[in-house]
Formats: C-alpha cells, structure tokens, sequence
C-alpha cells in the first residue's frame, strides 16, 4: 500500500482505525491504491496527487471517452475476482480510445464503493487496472474515491491520434470492404455457462471475465486507411448498425464462422452461436471498413462489403433474425 | 428530447415503454439528454455519438480530473433539485480544472441510475450541468449511461493551460503572501441548517446545493503569478494543510471575517461559524499563494503568509483547535 499523498488528517483518526476495509484505509489511501507509485511515462506531465493531472497531447487534440460498471449490472464478485473487474474497467474504455485509431496515454478512475469493502479487493482491482492500461500504453493519472451502496467503477481513457483524422463511424463507404479483428461472441458465451452455473468451458468463461481487445490494431487500421470503425461491446449487428447509420450506407457481412468449441457448447446449452457471435458483445473487438483493395493490417479478417441502400446491416444479404435460427445456414446454405 | 444518436433498436422495444422513465427512453435517448444536441464550441472537434470525442488540446498537454458525486452521500433528492444536482456535479469537477490555473474545456458525464428513475431528472439534471459547464466555458462532449441501485454522476474535466505551467500544491515558498478568491463556509452553514430539517436562510442553503466556483480567478491568478492553487473542497485548513504538505511550507493565516448573518445563523443553531469557515469543504473557493508584492487579480483577498518550518497551518498563528472555539478570539483577540 503506497503511503497517502497528503496528511489529510480527518482520513486516519487517532483510535486506529482497521486498515482491512475501506472505511480505515481513507480516500487518499484509497486513490493511491488505484493509481499507484510507479515511475510514470513520458505523456503524464504531472501525476495523480494536485487538482489534477496533466497529460501530453502531442499532436494539439485528446480524444476522450468514459464508462461507468457498476456491480450486480456489469460484473459480479461471485464470478469474477477483483483483478478481472479492474482490467475489464480499464479494457472496455481503451478499446473506445483504440476504435478512434487513437493510441490509449492516460485513465482517470473514479470509484466508490461500501465502506466494508475490503481494502485488498480495491488494491487489487486498482492494480490490475494499472496493468491493463500499461499493456496500451497509458497510465492512470488521476482518481477520486467515495462510499456508494455498491461497486461502481467509473472510467475515463485519454488518447492521442498522433496527427490522424479520428476513424469515425460515419466515413464508411459503398464498395469499402468490411473487416474484424479480435473476438466474437466469446463474452457473450461465458455468459451463458456462467448464468447456469456452470465454470467451464474456462476460455469463454475468462473471455466474459476479462475482454482482450486489440487495442494496437486500432492505429493499425488507421494507418492503413481505415475509412470508419467501432469497437463491438453491443454485439456485431448492433455496433455495425451504428456504422450504417451514421455512415448512411448498408453493411453485409458473412455469417463469422463457428469454432468447434463454440458449437459444442451451443449444443450442450441449447442455444445456436450464431445469436453469440452476432448480437453478442462484450468482446470488445474492432470492426472497421477500409477502401476497396486495401492490403488489410495483421490480424484483420475481411467479413463484408459496403453498398448503397436504407442503412442497415444484413448477413449475408438478408437480415438476420434470431427468432429462425440458424436461418443463414438452413435456407442459405454455407 | 433530442432523437438518439443512433438506431439501436434493442432501446426501443415495439411494445412502446414509458417515456416517463429512464427504462423508457433507453440508453442513447439518456446520453443525448446529458450530452445536449446544441452548437458546440470550436474546442469540440468531434462531439458525443461516436466511441470517443475529440478536444483540442492547443498547447499539446490537457488537463485532467475526476469526481463521483453519489445519491446519499453528495447529494440527497429531497433536499436539492436534479437541477442543483447537476450544477452541482459539474461545478465541483470545473474548480478542479481552474484550480490548476487552467480553463475549463470539456466535461464528460457517466450516469448510473435506477430504471424507475423519472426521465425528467435526467433531462433536468443533464441540462443544468450542460449550463454550468458552458458558464465556464466547457462543453459536454461524451456520456455514459447505466442502471445502478442509486444516482450517481461520475464526471470528468479536461482543461488548456494556454501555455502556462501548471499551478500545482506543490509550488509555495516563504515569503509568498496567502489569498483567497471566492466563499468560505456557506455550504456547511446551509448543511447545518438542512440537517436540523430548516430551508432557510437561503443563501446558505442555496450554497450547499450549488456552489459557485471563481472559474475565471483559477487562470487570473495564473496570469498573475501564483505559485501554488487548490480549490477548498475538504476545508479551508485542510486544503491548504494539501499545499504546505506538498510545498513544505508552513501556512499562516488569519482568521477569516465570519459574516453577520453566518454568526446569527451560528447562534441560532448553536454553532461557532469559524468552524464553517476553516473546516467547511464543498464552497470551492480557489486559495492560492503569490510572491511577495504580487498585486493581487480583482476578487482576490489577502488572508495570510507562506513561512518556513514544519508543514501545517496556521490561523494567527497557532495550531486552530475546533474543541476550543473560538480560541482566536478569547485568546488572541481581533
């Protein structure tokens, strides 16, 4: 536990309080814990502790995003450790920074939480905060820390476009090809096993726990010309639907192939993965349209194409309806 | 209510939900209702919609804070308006940012609230911190909306330093003169006066609803000089007890003028007001510290000196005990 940054007396009153709960740890404890005592990179111009920070913004703008995850809506104690709380805090909110084509620099964590919460349970979710932003690149320069009925973790991630144009959801166009990088539908299949109690299969599982999000891809594509993009957290269809919509274009990708261990799955839970790997999110990958003949980046999958039309996303020319599951394969054969 | 920003049709059931709740209106209708549908300012490069708005940052560095402000804890439903709720919010978030001597330019806004929330809260409650936030000069540039047990309104700032060095706690030397911009003790007055169940007066009561923070001082007494700044949040003494901690100085000031109807409110009640005064928080006055002969900006008072010796704070120079009140004025006379 890093030493508090002030004496503010009022956090440690003289009796001693107990140190394995918030309530005796105090606020500066407390964001201490979540933004840590590390040596700190070269774009955080001053650190947590003042008024607040100050971060580089190399190129003369910040791209900025926030997320709040409250506990019992976003994650559960009972299926998730603290750790997987804090590096989904810090995932889904670098991973709007990385569908910008921006680089992730800097969090601000905002936290509060019951005064009985154990202190280990908030030094370990602010660590495994920190690690999840240094695996992008940024650091965790500020924080604020108060009581609430429950855990909710609010966070803010800063980027840098490094002098791009920010790849927004409305410059696809028609005859731009459709591309994913990252996972679909994992999350979303976790899910399933977890509400039925079960713990396994363990890497859908760890993938509703913690997203992986290809945060480096996002620059990746930007540089490669990306022409819109968006990171999937409603679920494919929902989040290429936003790109249709502001892009004002159709978008029609190919049913995503089943993996092996998904479809066992499927059919152990009675459900078809196609309503996973389609409406599923959570998995925070990229999705994102690139002009036609582009060279696509590592790790980028062409899934689709960008045509003229009432904006709307079809799967494989039709829309998709989970109430005929799985109607892409039954009528449309593949 | 501005239409959603995107088509997202899970928000919009066909069995047509009520409008009159948060449940109704769904999660983009919400993020519109805080982020507004307005013209933006020249510093919003790219506003709310997309997976990350974009600021400009002219001097190539941005300044950064956070603050969660929970139901229960910051704020209470049946004592304030979701109007004063708002302002509220964003005004503690805006100080921050004029605290470090810089101008406030965007906030972003994440909101967790109860489903049976009334949607006019929200609508109310986004509009008034859209007010204050343009009062200050700053846009509301992105948003996140959630369920959670009770309201609370995670917010962040983000400033320009316009080229000046950042005015930070740390920055205090003996010999600078010690000053004050903006109220003391109000809004612990008109705490005091809410928890005995009155709502007058209303000047007190009005100042722990919404505070009204000197935005404009924060850059003023940059411009001027100032060597070290903090906005009083936790108290006069404590948060300058920040500032001799971190500038490792010792901060002597006098005891501040306690107003006519503080005192007769103090008497009412039973109260001794310098208690309001020195320990009150929630004002966000800006103190900060000047080189000797600094010619104080307009607003700013004169309320004490930087001196060498162990860090701490003093009022007219001892150690200020609230279990002896009102020891400056039995003992040391003024």
């Amino acid at each position: 536990m890093p030493a508090a940054p002030s004496g503010k007396p009022a956090s440690a009153p003289p009796e001693g309080p107990d140190p394995a709960t918030v309530a005796g740890i105090g606020e500066f404890g407390l964001i201490a814990a979540l933004t840590g005592d590390h040596g700190r990179p070269g774009t955080t111009l001053l650190g947590p502790g003042d008024d607040a920070a100050v971060v580089a913004a190399p190129d003369a703008r910040v791209v900025a995003t926030t997320d709040v995850l409250v506990e019992g809506v976003h994650f559960r104690l009972d299926w998730s450790t603290p750790e997987q709380v804090g590096r989904k805090a810090a995932a889904v909110n670098l991973a709007d920074i990385a569908a910008m084509g921006a680089t992730p620099t800097a969090l601000l964590v905002g936290l509060a939480c019951p005064p009985t919460t154990p202190t280990a349970t908030v030094v370990a979710m602010g660590t495994a905060l920190r690690a999840e932003a240094e695996s992008a690149g940024a650091d965790v320069v500020g924080g604020d820390v108060t009581s609430g009925p429950v855990i909710v973790l609010a966070i803010t991630a800063l980027g840098s476009l490094g002098g791009r144009p920010p790849v927004t959801r409305a410059g696809a166009r028609p005859g731009d090809v459709v591309a994913l990088c990252g996972d679909l539908g994992r999350a979303a299949a976790g899910l399933a096993v977890l509400s039925r109690g079960f713990r396994s299969p363990r890497e859908f599982v760890e993938a509703q726990r913690v997203p992986a999000p290809p945060y480096a891809a996002g620059r990746q594509a930007a540089l490669t010309g990306a022409t819109a993009m968006i990171d999937v957290s409603d679920g494919l269809l929902a989040d290429l639907g936003h790109v249709a919509a502001a892009s004002g274009v159709v978008i029609d990708v190919a049913m995503p192939p089943v993996p092996a261990r998904m479809a066992e799955v499927g059919s152990a839970l009675g459900v078809d993965p196609a309503v996973w790997l389609l409406t599923g999110g959570e998995d925070h990958a990229l999705a994102a349209t690139f002009p036609p003949g582009t060279a696509l980046p590592d790790g980028w999958t062409e899934m689709g194409a960008v045509r003229h039309g009432e904006p709307g996303v079809l799967v494989a020319g039709r829309l998709y309806d989970p109430e005929v599951p799985p109607g892409w394969e039954h009528f449309g054969g593949s």
